[in-house]
């Protein structure tokens, strides 16, 4: 099937961000809800779309597999995303706050839509939906740029919103899929200046690494997790054993799942023993005073500490105090999630305090930091950057504020 | 003189950044007022250290010379610019918002610094001290890359921000000044990935244009400005001839001054030859119709209709109606400040909403777009980029979130 040029689907989506940026709330969720329904309607054809895709991807590892499946149950969570979207508050519209100067100028921060958000991802079906859904709720436009792998899959879920879109009279580019997959067009994606407002990339290193190359637009990087938890010498060991196994196994391949594990000194006797028999079926690496009270496991080095495995293993050192552990943070953690377990209120106060992440856990589990977790019904990534958004990221991080001046012919 | 090599630099103002972010406010605001007086106290120094520069910048244009001399009148504001920062509210630990999810965890959202802020500039050495003060305050340290052109001047201001954090015990490389101003160090400038949380361009189109191409770190781009007036059926005209006077000539070379005037068709016979009075001393270009209405003047071409003059030049366009100056706007505008003068409600309600832009004024000149003149102290910049921050940006937009987690064991 032959489509339109890049530029010429990014004049389009630009048109059409321009109608979503006035368009009523009820009117946004309006196609919100119809797109649910046409997912769950048209089930069998977004099984067979992904069919093919599944067919194409043959022989390729179970875990890339199984995040590119569509089952019907996985379907009915994609059209349940929508509606908890829908059931969101618009941000836009919001007065964020307001005052005025002495000369009389009131000045009021309003918040408005970012414009077209461009997506960059890879084979992942209900993200699609998902971003699909958070974008069109801000009042944005979106252009997708999935994978190819995952394109019969992309073009039936796209076809979905597209149809509710055309049915409440709004227009269909306000969602784009880019279906030329090359390379080439994916830099000259990271690249349509003045056509894309904000890019965010979903994906591994190579992805990231490639959009901080080549992107000339603005971007929010969803980074990588290397998140540890830190059992301090005043934890309650039962309840830091339970962060501990619940961080590490409840869903080891995403980015808040604990990747490294570090205990004072004093209590590293008593509980890595336990944590060991806890965390059956996890792969142990130890720095030499895990490896002395644990003898078998293997020992750990700078690379491990410094890596996100996305698997059943996990990194174990053994800190003299809090602050060897706030250091060990700063020079391994990639700034997305770090637990305290405590229950002394100086060391929580000053871990949360001096570690420099997205989100700091006192005595929580690292998996809450998400966007459903958080509240936001959805999300549309976790910001590992600083600027712009910053951990999980839901519809107001699609915004921006414009500032509106009121008057009566002030002049400077 | 030789200094050390970038990396080691940005390292040293990492570790120095660390610091800051747990500085007290009273200690930030001491080390501004201390180098406000020595600012004062060194004026000959300074003015000696700046001549050099002129010296070498020797048949440089008059703007440009003017923007880098420094006169004992020009200190003291600096001084003063140091001394209004030190009195803004700290906005570092500022609890932004809390709630407790279901499960009774407490989410806050603290204001923490950034980090390290990357400053590249030209030719102003305020500038220098400016952003050093914004970027103390806010608890972050500072690497300011100035241009060769102004490294004496520059030097020197710095020694006395640097002066007094060593009197008030805070580590001296919280700002940093890179002396090598070559453009393959500016290059490794802009590509300083984990050392460099924000990086912020202030200069032309050529600066802005190799910072979209090169850098690799977070940035906000403080872009042109090309900003419209526009004059509706309803203004009263005595308030739009001060407004468009105001904004055209009270300060032509800045980004917020006005480059170009729409005017309503059914009030151009009546305006258009009282603006073309008032506006002596200004060139005008106009549209086919403002040429019939102001015989003598020079055409506008659509390039011009997309300059920022930065002179007393204004392209001048009438309009059919109030949709029509928003599509002008929208085609040729760069998203800055733009200005409505109408005393009909429906009109100016329509103007908010449908211009994109960081300002938007209604009856006020488009100079009040400044972080001053917001009551923001001082301003690092004008943000023209919708992500992270969209117009003058103060001390608050030098911080960012993070997300605090207090549970009693929460599992998922």
């Amino acid at each position: 099937m032959s489509t339109p040029p890049l530029d010429e689907l990014a004049r389009r989506a630009r048109e059409a961000g321009r109608v979503l940026a006035r368009t009523p709330t009820a009117a946004k969720d309006e196609v919100l809800l119809l797109a649910a329904s046409l997912l769950e309607d048209r089930v069998g054809e977004l099984l067979s779309a992904n069919g093919r895709d599944l067919d194409r991807a043959g022989d390729a590892g179970g875990a890339q597999l199984d995040r590119l499946r569509l089952t019907e149950a996985r379907v009915v969570s994609m059209a349940g995303g929508l509606r908890q979207v829908a059931a969101q508050p618009d941000p836009v519209g919001q007065v964020v706050e307001g005052w005025v100067r002495p000369n009389g100028l009131r000045i009021h921060r309003v918040r408005v839509p970012l414009g077209v958000i461009g997506i960059i991802y890879e084979n992942r079906p209900n993200v699609t939906s998902d971003a699909a859904g958070l974008c069109l709720k801000a009042g944005n436009a979106i252009m997708l740029r999935g994978s190819s792998g995952a394109i019969d899959s992309n073009r039936a879920v796209v076809a979905c919103v597209r149809d509710a879109l055309a049915k409440v009279g709004l227009p269909v580019d306000a969602v784009v899929l880019v279906e030329d997959t090359s390379h080439a067009t994916a830099v000259k994606f990271m690249q349509l200046e003045g056509a894309i407002d904000c890019l965010i990339p979903r994906g591994g290193p190579a992805l990231l690494d490639s959009v901080r190359r080549h992107a000339t637009v603005p971007t929010v990087i969803d980074g990588d997790g290397n998140c540890h938890v830190y059992v301090d010498a005043a934890a309650d060991l039962d309840m830091a054993l339970a962060i501990v196994v619940n961080a590490k196994t409840q869903r080891p391949g995403v980015c808040n799942a604990a990747e490294s594990l570090l205990v004072h000194r004093s209590v590293a006797a008593d509980f890595l023993p336990r944590a060991q028999l806890a965390l059956e079926g996890v792969e142990l690496l130890g720095d030499p005073a895990t490896c002395a009270l644990l003898p078998g496991i293997g020992a750990a080095t700078a690379e491990d500490f410094a890596t996100e495995f996305l698997d059943l293993k996990l990194s174990v050192a053994v800190v003299g105090d809090i602050g060897e552990a706030i250091d060990h943070i700063a020079r391994y953690g990639s700034g997305h999630s770090e637990a305290i377990v405590t229950a002394d209120l100086a060391a929580a106060e000053r871990f949360a305090a001096e570690v420099d992440a997205a989100a700091v856990l006192v005595n929580a589990s690292t998996r809450f930091v998400d966007g459903g977790e958080f509240g936001f019904g959805a999300e549309i990534g976790i910001s590992t950057q600083k600027l712009h958004a910053r951990g999980p990221m839901g519809l107001r991080e699609l915004t921006c504020v414009k500032q509106v001046i009121h008057g009566e012919g002030q002049v400077r």
